[in-house]
């Protein structure tokens, strides 16, 4: 590379440096045209200047091998709270202007892009959503690395450059994403090029990968699958050309490796510079530079002091300005020629705006699949197989289109989905051997015992234009609660922005649900993800608990057509009573919640609602309202099932929420509502405290007790058996008289009927096992 | 080692395995002392073969190295759902006996424990609590390492063996928790000796780390700064031989590391052993020891099917049970030889039954460092600042009996506990430099970023009889609500043990929380951690709300005190009111909630209830009392704040729960309640529905708004402000005339104005910034 080049990527690096220190302090005089005053200096000073110097040498070597090669380039931020990088970088390119025309590539917008930076109103001190060019914000860290190896799925062009810090290395997530290279293939996939910054530090602390002796990481990394090049100092000059020469090397690298069909080593980079770096050395006599206190802003109070004041002008001038930016603000015209061609600048690549790539997903509809239900309640079927089924087709339809993935933790065949076996296998890149099964280096299904890496790897593949589901154990989803948080937040951001173009939704399969755990015992029994997902904004949260088979097709198929949501689905693998067919099914789940006629007896006056949510609370129901036909003919009992749970909430609180009339009218407003659900049984109370008849609902769902023991008995232990919905109804109906004592007493006897058979024979009685509904 | 030596622990192997698979198949007919009919057999045959053996097989050998060398030993099951091993082998040894009388080393105790695995009314079928010499259940999987680390620290003498699957190994924490050794002290900490197995498989799938090329993961084991040691093969004599060798080794050089300063890289195993070894190698053709068929049961319907039950009959027959056993069932006398004397068999650990080693924490209490508060609301302090000083205090009077560590992601200064330092440092086992601080060989406090970490070591440290506090941002506390499901799943059945004793409640301090994350935005405000820890059981769980420093001084006072809880205590580290001189604050916090008198006009008759919870809604909530005070001194108020969330709910719901009548006292019957909650509002709903006044209860909390901003506007983005709780009031209570359509609009404007000034100004007004109460 020549001294030309060299030079300009340094003064790139410089204006890009001076760009972020300036959105960190200023709020005026971006140009520092005139001498630095208290009043140019934002009151509050936040951000995080740290790590930003890196990633503004990582860009402008980037910008310089894109160009030189016009390459397809995707930078994941690994270290995301150095926004003003980001922010630098695309304002620079020009990207950020053309996405927000109110900050001009001028000394206008300049000023607009300093002065916006954390400061209310403006723009956020992280890499967010509002960020051109981005996937991936750094707030909580250790996705960055899943995500990028799930955008490079299916992306054979492209190149994922992944900065990965080094305080989010430490993180069990990312430790476990190196991995994922065993699931990337070089041919139909593209490349992840990692990028460990090793700055050394984190808050307060040195970070641990910079600590260890050299032969160690090295030996680490090499372990992890990659061959690492080194890119380490302090001395600029010799840092940019070592950097320049290690990225044409990994570039080759990365094309030979997609030449061949051996097993690849994948090259990866550790740069290892000062944080902070060319930033203030030292701050009233201690080392700044190269230590955790430049993790935030290395000179406080500059407002107050007048010192820190002559510091940070004379670091921001350091940087030569006058020979970075016309007088007018805008980047010379040499700068320019580092940048690469129009969609190639990493702020406009639309790999980073998925929805401009999103192609609508073809769906085989649901009927070819769905079960053939003459009499409700007759036939069973296991939901999830079925399912299947349907998933096998919608891999084929879309098989040319190479745009949906299933990522599970080693459950899918577990949760019966193996039907999708029949058209593809499991991605894998490691040895195999003639004992395997599925195992393919091209295929839809990519499984790996760490759900968090399953769903950053889906999130990275939705943020990227394409489509997928993520199927788990019920219990287990709880690993990932945080990554939902994310993902959530940044969906809700994401809607807001108009320049970001709708992707498709997050969708969860939780099978093996709590209800069916009985053989795994207590530690696999946890329904409360539900509950987690209700804290997020209602406009991007949709829950559905699907009773039998076809509604699970419907919804599903409703779920995998839908753009810019979390949906989750909680759906049993086990045999199920077939309830609904194929047509009542998709009227049932458009309408989210309704009234089981054929299951009901109240002709519009019931003396109680029965209401069901979940597979094996809708079992429960439905076979304690056979017993009440059996034993009170005469009272009206009305059967409501719910499948979408956001219908039990205001229409003021949720877009699925019913009216007051809507709910009132399937649950009355002064009758006994007995509610058997699937989950913890205050979830529906806090959905509808509001409801006029709220008092006299009475709900029963899990409640924390389990162990290793029969599906029955787990009903049993949490009080929510037929014969305990039974006694509820006794308990809450007036007017009954002296057979609902003896009626009582008998469901009593029942249940310890039913509990010493299970005790003595080790499973439930055949009853149970072999109930239908008719 | 001999070949008698060697028989010795092979026939101790072979019984192992047969009472495992015994546990797994057979209800009755134990010894077999007739042929294997369909009734010996269990109707649902549940449980997992695959990892068995190999836990057999490393059990039985480290019985014979701590025999032969008197070893203080622990026993990590990471693949604790090979539950049946720990089972036979704690019944083998006689420490199962010795906990449950009623299930004896003979015959009818055989029969006893086959029968009760995995049975209704028996045992679960995973390594749980009910398991002696357990202190971790490998249901989720993950955490093991974390685990064992934990246990090891301030244990110098003890060993803990940490038996790693494969399948685990795949997970993030586990991924990084291999990093943990650089935290431990050779000498004044325990040794961890990780055994990875390798068995090659999960459910469905290989495992990555059996289908990397040798060299890649003897270079990632290195990396992670070990020196394994390869155990390998499917020949018993060759593999019993060559453990014994090795296991030799790597004692040798835990000692010889113990014994000199120089940085350690601690020997590791890697066994690489067939999965379900000595099983069935074929059934119905297909090849099952060694696959991934072996994982659960390997031969299915037994019942059923003549054939297997024949091909189980002679695989059990394999173990040559006479040999093994006397004809009542005992194990025979030469077994015994291999038993480690009494307290150092693992199932007799004292460190897995660590309340019998606990020592009470000792307090400094709390008037040392009570703030001192004259007059309520005129002066303020830090509360987490403050509490550093008595966590000092602390360490200091623990520092002899090393039985209290703080855990945390790099948060302790930035939580501003760093008073800490003055009396201890950072455990640190890597490279130094001269600009480091407070890292030190052997501190009371443990940094790393890794939320995963930092919980499963204080977990580890918990169970094994010591004290422990984790804080930590209260937005990234999610990652770890899985590992708290497990750790409150695992206290549930823990306390239902007589034989297991206290051991010290799992203490959060969240602080850097959701109202004062307005710096670093949207990603980092998550205030769900209380709604999620609400699902689990009552006994377990409590929630305290501090809202100013001497209340949380009380507050983690009696926490640190307090035994099989998990405590959520979430307090600010900003600048925060002095609300309660310290006997105000003992009164309140030991009321739970009360009325603050001296901020109330109500004389018993309130007009309205305003309540809050919280650090940040108490400050709003006393700012819309003094607003009413000014425009509406006609206006009776009551102030209610509550510190102990648990007391909202019936006392039927929690223990800590209020009677009606008090709750009534309270919040009235009949007049408006204002509540300002430091949450998602709907938690308020959930706990207080039951009441008599809940449809007057009107909740603002955090509704998931936010980003970059000021910490006010923050409440202004949420309607947590003061002036729209004064909207509030205004808009509930009755009667107020045309006044209150004045103040409304007043507070409107002030609300405006407030809007302007923070996007003028960057930063709130100065009479927010500087607000006081008197």
């Amino acid at each position: 590379m020549s001294n030309a080049d060299l030079s300009l990527v340094d003064a790139y690096w410089r204006a890009a440096n001076y760009l972020s220190a300036g959105q960190i302090y200023l709020m005026d005089n971006p140009l520092l045209t005139e001498p630095l005053a208290p009043e140019h200096i934002k009151p509050r000073l936040l951000g995080h200047w740290g790590t930003t110097p890196g990633l503004n040498f990582i860009y402008a070597h980037l910008n310089r091998v894109i160009r030189d090669r016009d390459l397809d380039v995707l930078f994941v931020t690994g270290p995301g709270h150095g926004g003003p990088a980001l922010l630098a970088n695309t304002w620079l390119e020009g990207t950020y202007s053309e996405t927000y025309p109110d900050v001009p590539r001028d000394g206008d917008g300049m000023r607009r892009l300093f002065r916006q930076f954390s400061f209310p109103g403006g723009v956020p001190s992280h890499v967010a959503p509002e960020v051109p060019g981005s996937i991936h914000e750094g707030g909580e860290l250790g996705y960055s690395l899943a995500h990028a190896f799930g955008a490079a799925f299916d992306n054979p062009g492209l190149i994922v450059a992944c900065v990965v810090g080094d305080g989010e290395a430490e993180t069990g997530p990312l430790a476990t994403s190196w991995h994922a290279g065993k699931f990337l293939n070089p041919q139909r996939d593209g490349a992840v090029l990692p990028i460990l910054h090793l700055n050394g530090y984190k808050i307060a602390n040195p970070s641990l990968l910079a600590r260890i002796p050299h032969d160690e990481l090295d030996a680490l990394l090499r372990g992890y699958g990659y061959a690492p090049r080194y890119v380490e100092g302090d001395e600029p000059d010799a840092m940019h050309a070592t950097m320049a020469n290690v990225l044409d090397e990994v570039i080759d690298e990365i094309h030979r490796i997609k030449g061949t069909t051996e097993r690849p080593t994948w090259p990866m980079i550790v740069l290892r510079s000062p944080k902070g770096w060319t930033g203030p050395s030292e701050v009233d006599g201690k080392p700044v530079e190269g230590t955790w206190r430049a993790h935030q802003v290395p000179l406080a109070g500059v407002r107050d002091n007048p010192s820190h004041l002559r510091q940070l002008e004379s670091w921001l001038r350091g940087y030569r300005p006058d020979e970075l930016f016309d007088a007018d603000g805008t980047p010379r015209p040499e700068l320019a020629a580092l940048v690469p061609d129009g969609p190639h600048r990493m702020g406009a690549t639309p790999h980073a705006n998925g929805g401009l790539l999103l192609r609508e997903l073809k769906m085989p509809g649901i009927r070819a699949h769905a079960t053939e239900v003459v009499k409700h309640g007759t036939t069973h079927s296991e939901p999830t197989r079925v399912l299947g089924r349907m998933l096998r087709d919608v891999i084929t339809l879309n098989a040319d289109a190479r745009s949906f993935r299933i990522f599970g933790p080693d459950e899918t065949a577990s949760n019966r989905l193996d039907a999708v076996y029949d058209v593809t296998g499991k991605q894998w890149q490691a040895e195999t051997l003639s004992v395997d099964e599925h195992l393919v280096p091209d295929g839809r299904v990519v499984e790996v015992l760490s759900e968090h890496l399953c769903q950053g790897m889906l999130e990275g593949y939705l943020l990227t234009g394409r489509h997928g589901l993520f199927n788990c154990y019920e219990a287990f989803i709880h690993i990932v609660d945080s990554m939902f948080n994310q993902h959530a937040k940044w969906l809700k951001t994401h809607k807001k922005l108009a320049w970001r173009r709708p992707v498709a939704s997050l969708n969860y399969l939780l099978s093996s649900h709590v209800w069916r755990q009985d053989h795994n015992g207590f530690s696999h029994q946890d329904p409360g993800f539900i509950d987690h997902v209700m804290n997020k904004k209602a406009e991007v949260v949709r829950v559905y608990l699907p009773p039998d088979t076809n509604t699970l097709l419907s919804v599903a198929d409703h779920c995998l057509r839908s753009k810019d949501y979390v949906n989750v689905i909680v759906a049993g693998k086990n045999e199920t009573p077939d309830w609904l067919d194929v047509d009542e099914a998709v009227l049932h789940c458009t309408r989210g919640a309704g009234i089981w006629e054929w299951a009901s007896n109240d002709e519009d006056e019931p003396d109680v609602v029965l209401a069901c949510a979940g597979d094996a609370p809708t079992v429960e129901v439905l076979a304690a309202t056979k017993l009440l036909r059996e034993h009170l003919p005469s009272l009206r009992v009305r059967v409501v099932n719910v499948v979408d749970l956001m219908r039990l909430q205001p229409d003021t609180e949720h877009p699925h929420g019913m009216p007051d009339r809507e709910f009132d009218a399937l649950f009355t407003t002064d009758k006994p509502v007995i509610f058997a659900y699937h989950g913890y049984p205050w979830l529906i109370h806090r959905l509808t405290y509001r409801r006029a008849n709220h008092h006299n609902l009475h709900v029963r769902g899990y409640k924390e007790e389990g162990t290793t023991t029969t599906p029955f008995d787990m009903l049993v232990l949490n009080d929510m058996d037929r014969y305990r919905l039974v006694i509820d109804i006794v308990d809450r109906v007036p007017g009954l008289g002296p057979k609902a004592a003896r009626l009582r007493q008998h469901m009593q006897d029942q249940r310890a009927r039913h509990h010493a058979w299970i005790r003595e024979h080790g499973e439930d009685l055949p009853e149970v096992r072999d109930w239908t509904w008719q």
